[in-house]
């Protein structure tokens, strides 16, 4: 690690906003010869509340992975709960990447035997319901918890969204029987610290989690492998505003 | 049943020749009344090969589910077999979305108690494995093998791609245990009914599968439910070449 | 298609009231060629709440299932939620066999991501816990609820039951995050219409799914596989009040 | 247990020549007090072979259970490898009732952490993968064998099915890494000593297994619940055939 | 069976009057033949309440086993609820080895569809968790409570575990929609009985449970398979305190 | 991250020389900033290749823990494939604590979507699918491999064993369809970047693995959840050679 790290931290919604906060968040945690690309898409969703706008931003985490690559970065984090794009984004990058919910529900598993979620919208849920499943994870949740506000509610500045999310957790600490409390949202990324300290159990944020996970990656020389489903995507000619995504040359 | 039926069979790679076959696979087994309108993307992937292609596909999958939603169809086959936004297209949709994968697999469960997968490229098996795994059907599948030939073979014209399937459904009857076998790609489409007289098994293609699962539906009158996790995508403002994709006012 | 189809409806109580009023909701969804001929046994139980009802009721399956094999009908509906003698009826059947809890819990997985069940005595809530297992749907079903009325007492004329069932899926809407119910006795299936225009979820009978399965399989050629565990029953003599059941000749 | 103790072994089958094998097998581990009652019903199949024979079995088992519980038994094995009717059975029984399958299945997982299992026809492959699966014991069970060979060829005097099984259980010894294999019809019962002997791994034969399970039962004076879905069946005028298997004086 | 049969009761914790408590249970179930030779580590952990504590038994278990081995006797049971050591107890045994966990979940699964477990501290919930887990009985499982009172109250002589013991069970037998209920602690072994009689529904006792377990295998001449991953351990020099542990003569 | 690491890095085995092997391998990868403690038991076994080795190992880990603990580490390595003692090892710590089975099959799940696992002898396959199934990572395996060879011929200096991970892994990548290969066992540390390279895919060896989740959990602040079944153990008199082991006042 002679070199310093550059990490890409793609907030895969448009939302100015919530990229500096994850970004602020990612800094603090971050090695000191790591740098922090924080990017989020020109275009696409504000907010990613649901399938659809999973998809829109997902195309979002497309371009910038390239982007990313093109530009060298040591990884990747794909900063929405839903870890929209996730297995597309690796066969595209060479670079590790690794998705803020995979990064939290990982280390939630090391540090107590079964962990709650706490997210947004109720919507949301079924998202990540089927994350745990994939994962591996559905019998180390106990419980997930929704407050019921979208994500955008967290950059309003009122201070409501967040009061909620520590409601919740709290809650959800008194119930649930969980050790840990995962945080199912990018938008939370600075309630962690203070949450854990305040309700004396890890609360764990996927933003800062995704960070170090990239950070273990690169020191350790893995990045994510090209033998089977997760090599390049195929060449082949991407028509219309698709064109540029899938050039073999910048495989090599 | 009174008015015709209008299904919108979507393929979501571009290929023209490629919905041609499937159209006429599933207007040999749709109903009198049935209308199958066959459209793909403009733009995006020739053949869907891998998460990426998948990813690509599914922002022109959810373009026609619009345009058939405000063409008014009753209802939407999604055709290939990895179901590409399949929930996403659920939350845009009000009629009914089915993909082939999904029909293939669920009707398969009612002919034999295992059934295998014959597919085209390896690195597409995950693709199918977690398709099995999400709509519960891991246990049901005895198998998945690869011709390990690329989608377009299909649409060369050589027959090499058609025989290699053949084979391998043949070798997967003698091999697996299994009772029925699932083709694993829209391209197929035209071989299953004289597979499934030639193996004396049931050889099912997903996309004619699909068609009369829409049409069971329309005539029971169920729809794509609005309550929860599938109701319409959140008001917001979609940005770019993403406009329009997110109008409220078509919902109502 | 060109021949009209003949769907054989096998209640496999004996009540004809229950009987006849599955038989006009499956007519009431029937293709205009499909012709419904409904049967129940001359002899069993007059309701099925258990597993010992479901092994009575098993018998008077197995020898309708014949019979109708012997008439040529195109495909048979077992109409009790149980599903009973499900497997052992594909075995003697040449067309495709499909039950109604089968089919109804099919249908809603392409509806909603997950659903509830709405049932009569608390006691077949072990059935049909058994049969999400077995279908592959557990984690699709997000409850089950029962009424806690007998399944005749929906067949009494007071509208009682009518009414608790009523109750319970509006009051499963609201509780359980489901986006569509599942209605768990082919007695209510005169229910599912109103309900879900009511409910405004897909509220799903399983008679009229079972028949949209049927005539689905039948316009795809496809029908039970004969090879391995659903082939034939191999020919023994069946003695006693069996003989007959198993007669090879029937076969060809 | 002052008294001898009455189990009530019942071959579901209606071979009196296997009956009498594993007659001999269960009183020869059977405690000096329990007294081995052997019947098999008096129509019915002659072996069971698949799913459609194991609903014809059912029946003869329901109602030897009956006539077991009328004459005061203190509990029932139900002898065929597929555990038929075991769930209808503790239904209507007092005492506790044992399947074959289940009883060598579950000493199986105390005496290695996986077993192996070999049986007769490959069609039953998939009633003994249901079990596994209902029971619990999917993960303990490395691999399931068929000699291929039908349940009466164990009956014929010529020895070959007995070598075959012998033969089996080797291979499966060397190739599936269990420490333990399970017999997989009742016909095999008088092969397991011999064979435990032979490899010198536990070679398991549920018939004997679930005698003692009976007696265990018996001793710690627990019997099959009767809160719940296996409370005796509701009573209700079982017509023509099945007249008297549910009178609803025999339980108090 | 003609030789008297020993029974080796291993109470991992060092509580005195627990073993007792526990021997008596087992006497009173025991075959007449059968001695019970109760005994527990002379250092170690007056109760066992946590994965720490269970650590700390397992070595009074395995010298346990190993005295029990050299001293011939029949078999081993391991009584606490967190079966602890059982695999490492298995491979230094010769004869059979059973957890009360274990047998007490697997008759339950006998009598009822689903059971739920009482067990003393919240803590130790994990613990039956992963033990359903292992041993397959997740779905069998309808409810897992505490008394949230230390093992040690069961020994206090004011009776108020018990009460509270028998208040739970009270309220999951109406709670949970279970057919039985299992006691999750080998304190509670007396209690057994009496609950079963008061609540009338099976109440199961795992002290009491494995020694009939223990029992069956013994009269079945099966025993601890030495093929695969519970072969006696490799030899290898154990040292300081552990010397002593690892004598490969002693197996032959 | 003002202050050095330091990070206790536990081999549960007396071997000095592979203790030293995977200090080397640890620093080799470890932040500037981390100090690596390399430990191992004064007593205890020289290997670990059973359940009983493990149940032996996990006291001197224990022990370790406790040292390290009132050493003021602030993370703790479980350095054997088993991951023996890892909860008893959270209860008793304060800082974090990571096993290397763990740490690199969470690594893997986000390189690969299946990875296979290389260990040594076949009779500790058990161990590695146990944890699998614990940690939730069962369908991500595609394959368990041993190469036959004991785990201290790792280092006898003749590098048979070396060579026969190096073909056992070359093998699987041909053979299992998976992108990523786990070495299993703490001996193979050095083997992971020379085979990563090689091979070309990501083999991960879990001792770096685990020290780079140390260090991350640090940096996020995060350690042990104290709340539920991970909290310090209940205080109580370890008595003989325990005693010492549990004491409260450290904990403050």
């Amino acid at each position: 690690m002679a070199n310093p790290l550059c990490i890409q931290l793609i907030n895969p919604n448009t939302s100015l906003a919530m990229t500096e906060v994850m970004a602020q968040t990612a800094r603090s945690v971050a090695a000191r010869d790591t740098q922090i690309l924080a990017v989020c898409p020109e275009e696409g969703a504000p907010s990613i509340e649901g399938h659809f706008d999973e998809a829109i931003a997902t195309l979002g985490v497309l371009q910038q992975i390239k982007a990313g690559r093109d530009a060298g970065v040591d990884g990747h984090v794909i900063a929405c709960f839903g870890d929209p794009g996730l297995l597309a984004a690796r066969e595209l990058a060479r670079a590790p990447v690794v998705g803020i919910a995979e990064a939290a529900m990982h280390l939630a598993t090391m540090l107590a035997t079964r962990f709650s979620v706490v997210t947004t919208l109720p919507r949301t849920l079924t998202i990540a319901r089927h994350l745990l499943h994939q994962y591996g994870f559905e019998r180390h949740c106990a419980a997930l918890h929704a407050i019921d506000l979208p994500v955008l509610s967290l950059e309003d500045g009122s201070g409501l969204a967040q009061q909620k999310v520590r409601e919740q957790c709290i809650a959800a600490k008194k119930s649930d029987g969980s050790g840990a409390i995962v945080l199912g949202c990018g938008g939370m990324a600075d309630l962690a610290q203070e949450l854990t300290l305040e309700l004396n159990i890890p609360v764990i944020d996927g933003v800062s989690a995704a960070v170090k996970m990239i950070e273990s990656l690169a020191a350790l020389r893995l990045t994510t492998s090209k033998h089977g489903c997760l090599d390049y995507p195929l060449e082949k000619p991407l028509s219309g505003r698709f064109a540029g995504l899938n050039l073999r040359e910048h495989y090599v």
